[in-house]
């Protein structure tokens, strides 16, 4: 049985138990869980029970084991759980949590709320904390930790084993050890494999490496993310201008950053505009329309143009009224035509396999890939319209003709308006399906009636 | 100057090198780098300058760098490099590659070019290689390596130590340690942080987890990432139906998992279907035709349905020609309503944010969003076409009528088919933008028509 079906078996069980209203019964099973598991099933709680219920069994959790709960569980449910404990389960609680954590929540909680929280946090943390507090929203100084090890230059290895054995457990990590220099400066790293596996008696100082990768703090978490991806490290150290280490990130933290890039990404492709990272059903319904109605508006009204063309071409229409009936087609496929190759280069782009510098390849490939579609897609409506439809052969060639060229057009404006938008800075996802449809339609549009003014002399 | 900066000086440098043919001094800039921007940097020459120069001053690295190197190069361009070096360095790489690394050098590689390979190694490692090799595509096994650390249950944390220090090297992790019994199952893991902050004299029978997370060998690699995303661990065990642990799997080979799943996700929402992992520009034309053909087709073939409904209604068109003009706008803003609502259900599921039980309640949050979205497009649409285009009050009301409705209905349709889907058993990333573009391109035409006739009476 794989962790997920046991998963399914836990969270059954569990729904059983707070049916027959027995949380003690649920409690003691949640307590054998894995802390990960066990926040899973407070938010399944949450979401298909209710709020109160799933307070209920936090609560009754040992105070340790909820802290480590706590800190698996989604922003979003924390603060709805903050929201209904006591002033002293929220201290506890906050105290306990690691560095990047604490920020984590306290950064979604109204100020006065943080305020009351800070009271009783030692002068020293409480500054820390507000330092942290002050980064801009996506930046590398929200992901990263304080608490890191800092060894000093002159120590051997038995030294620095012996200080990370008595220091460790509070640290975010002890397997990369950090070397200041004066004015705080980020001198050295060293690795804990390289610790252990060396002998106790070398100066670390033999053994530090000093061309380290290194992450300004405000980088961008988009950045943070690649640079991970890239080095694959299990922490990068943080650095301000001055190369002074302010803190580390670690690559757990990094899965989050990418889910919600990603999510930014595959939203704004389909138009919808959405910064907050809250869940499809803790969205209000006047923040989704927020979210949707700019694009769908802007896009609505580029069919103005479309619309325009087509009384431009009202005479042609209703002399051959059978035209009408292909428009919806060849509208529809060069739109599915462009949105394809758009998203092939917009994911391209974004995983860094494709850049400006492309863009003649890419078009030469688009050209070619889009001929070969055209004529194939071309060849089954002949069949179609000719065949199997009775149309007169002047209707199949307009049709077969506008279609090829459309399915060319589509292709070229789908590939390359996202390295356009890359070229002048603009987010190429935004130039995806709904942006593409719109003004392949107008292609369309255009193509065909032209076509049948030249073949039907309309 | 940030890391990306860095390296872009990198580039310009080493280009320029090249440029006038001076490799030697462009291999003595390299060899001072990060492996891991060496390699990006051959991948670029590779594609920017050409094969013959990336595999020139690939060979003048020194071997063991070269190795390194090596293992962070796109796995299509290990294979071009391959192809042009001569038998012996490509033992050599093969031999100090990590496993993992090599079991995916391998499998990309033809038989006879394998077993040319294997040839000189030793039969026990042989075996172990080909074992791997025949693990199902995308299945944790193919992801694992059988290089980890395997400590006695009987041991003291001091001789765990030793043990580390004299085996570490050849170890992908030594920060999670595993513990077999008899059977060679897994009986529990120990963190080098453990170990490391323990008294030596402790047995570490006494310090082991024996109830921890595994991954079954045959697991999708989706369900692998999740696993990582969910508990965070560095490395997760594998092990066989038995129990029997086979191999471990690392965080930081979870990233290219994740943007590979990723990938195929957005490609299917956009009708393309690839599952080769290439990029864009390796991709034969035929291979991208092939890729984007089939979709293409079937949803031009769904506009036969939408066809028909407009030829039925070919005498309604007629007497009123100037409602032509206004389904282009109709039929896109359907398309892209449906999308918004389909992308985002999509993302929701795909993040574990909804399931098939909240089908309800996102049907009634898109009835409330898209009436107000509906609405409000309405509204605009009425001014420009009642106020600036003069047209009729009937065309006008007829446009806004059906616009409310293809909303509402593209809205409800774009939310429920990737849940139906998923409860089918289908991937929801199917029921994205083309797809529900077809469907709502019907319900578009069909209401238009229906309200035409109810309010212009044609």
């Amino acid at each position: 049985m794989n962790e997920k079906d046991e998963f399914e078996l836990l969270l059954e069980k569990v729904f059983e138990l707070l049916e027959e209203k027995r949380y003690r019964a649920a409690r003691d099973i949640l307590v054998e869980e894995n802390p990960a598991d066990t926040a899973e099933v407070i938010e399944e709680i949450m979401d298909e029970v209710g709020l109160d219920e799933a307070i209920i069994v936090f609560r009754m959790l040992p105070k340790d084991i909820s802290v480590d709960v706590f800190s698996y569980i989604d922003t979003d449910d924390q603060i709805a759980i903050i929201n209904r404990i006591t002033d002293k389960e929220i201290s506890y609680i906050i105290d306990e949590l690691d560095f990047d954590d604490k920020i984590d929540v306290l950064e979604e909680l109204p100020a006065n709320v943080v305020d009351k929280i800070l009271e009783k946090t030692p002068k020293h943390e409480r500054r820390q904390i507000n330092t942290f507090l002050n980064y801009p929203d996506n930046c590398a100084g929200t992901l990263m930790t304080p608490d890191y090890i800092s060894l000093q230059k002159t120590m051997t290895v038995g030294e620095a084993l012996e200080y990370i054995r008595k220091e460790g457990m509070d640290s975010e990590t002890i397997y990369t050890c950090y070397v200041k220099e004066a004015g705080r400066k980020l001198y050295g790293i060293i690795s804990l494999r390289v610790l252990v596996t060396s002998d106790p008696e070398t100066p670390i100082a033999d053994l530090l490496e000093t061309d380290f990768v290194s992450i300004n703090v405000y980088d961008d978490q988009e950045e943070v993310a690649e640079t991970f991806q890239k080095y694959g490290y299990l922490s990068i150290p943080v650095v301000d201008k001055e190369g002074r280490l302010v803190g580390i990130i670690t690559m757990d933290d990094i899965f989050d950053v990418i889910e919600e890039e990603t999510t930014e990404d595959i939203e704004r492709m389909a138009g919808v505009v959405d910064s907050s990272n809250q869940e499809y059903l803790d969205i209000s319904v006047f923040k989704h329309v927020k979210n949707r109605l700019p694009w769908l508006l802007v896009l609505m009204l580029s069919y103005v143009i479309t619309g325009s063309i087509i009384t431009h071409y009202e005479a042609a229409l209703s002399s051959v009224i059978a035209l009408v009936a292909y428009m919806p087609m060849l509208m529809g496929t060069g739109g599915n035509s462009g949105s394809q190759s758009a998203t092939l280069v917009i994911r391209g782009i974004s995983v860094g396999d494709l850049d400006t510098s492309d863009a003649l390849r890419v078009l030469w490939k688009e050209l070619r890939v889009s001929f070969i579609i055209g004529v194939t897609l071309s060849a089954v409506n002949f069949l179609r319209i000719y065949v199997f439809e009775h149309q007169s052969i002047g209707v199949a060639f307009t049709v077969c003709a506008a279609m090829i060229v459309i399915v060319i057009a589509a292709k070229c404006i789908g590939s390359m308006l996202p390295l356009i938008a890359k070229k002048i800075g603009i987010d190429p996802a935004l130039m995806a399906s709904p942006m593409i449809a719109s003004l392949t339609d107008m292609v369309s549009v255009t193509s065909y009636f032209m076509m049948a003014t030249m073949i039907l002399h309309v």
